[in-house]
């Protein structure tokens, strides 16, 4: 048994890669997007768009449709956004937290934009780790009737 | 090393359960729309939301906001669907599809309600297997501007 017993220890670093990365915990997730939220209240949309997945896997549906990818996200922060009055202050608040294993999370919340033309909805977000990072995969964000 | 292999081979039921389920194929996914249509299209609410998870861990954002558990699905889709003319007809397109591990999938799409008075838009599927089958764990549909 000695021998199986180290037989298996050398396998752990096998399993752990089969088996994918470490689970998304709440509060790392919520960090996530106080870290936006910070980034978009001092008008950084480059920051803000940095809580992405750096990639073409990275997709956004939103009142536009599907857009994918950091750069096609940024431009269109950036066109839709382009002043302090247009992003107003962002807060999101978190209504669900799901494991989905293999280092995937599926986060559940509502945004509200607090400017002279008020905003808020709801967002469904995978998160998913990049080199180690906390980030968004995939972003379903729509706005609520007013 | 006979003995390490028959070790090995005696390890991978434990081995399957410690990385989750299969993975679910875009065709797999494919099917569970392609089942939801049909019965929509025969006014089957039931049926329909027989492709959802069936738990209260199941969660739909639509327009009415955060909606949890079959039940409260179906109800929500009797209130709003209750006649055939309101139903029209259902057409699904799938769009990407996305490989989570652990037996999960994202799947995005378009869907287009065919009647007097039509309506499209976007979904966001996460797909997980319970008791084998393919099913919805959770869905966010989004109706885009007319």
């Amino acid at each position: 048994m000695r021998s199986h017993s180290r037989f298996v220890l050398s396998l752990l670093p096998v399993l752990t890669a089969a088996c994918g990365t470490a689970p998304i915990q709440r509060a790392e997730a919520e960090a996530v997007l106080t870290a936006q939220a910070e980034c978009w209240n001092r008008g950084d949309l480059p920051g803000f768009v940095s809580g992405y997945w750096d990639g073409p896997e990275l997709t956004f549906l939103g009142g536009a449709g599907l857009t994918r990818g950091r750069a096609d996200l940024l431009a269109r922060y950036q066109q839709r956004y382009p002043t302090a009055e247009a992003r107003g202050t962002l807060r999101f608040s978190v209504v669900d937290h799901r494991d989905l294993g293999d280092g995937h999370a599926l986060l559940l919340g509502r945004y509200e934009l607090e400017r002279k033309d008020p905003s808020s909805g709801w967002f469904s977000l995978v998160l998913a780790r990049q080199a180690g990072r906390v980030v968004v995969l995939h972003d379903h964000t729509s706005e609520s009737p007013r």
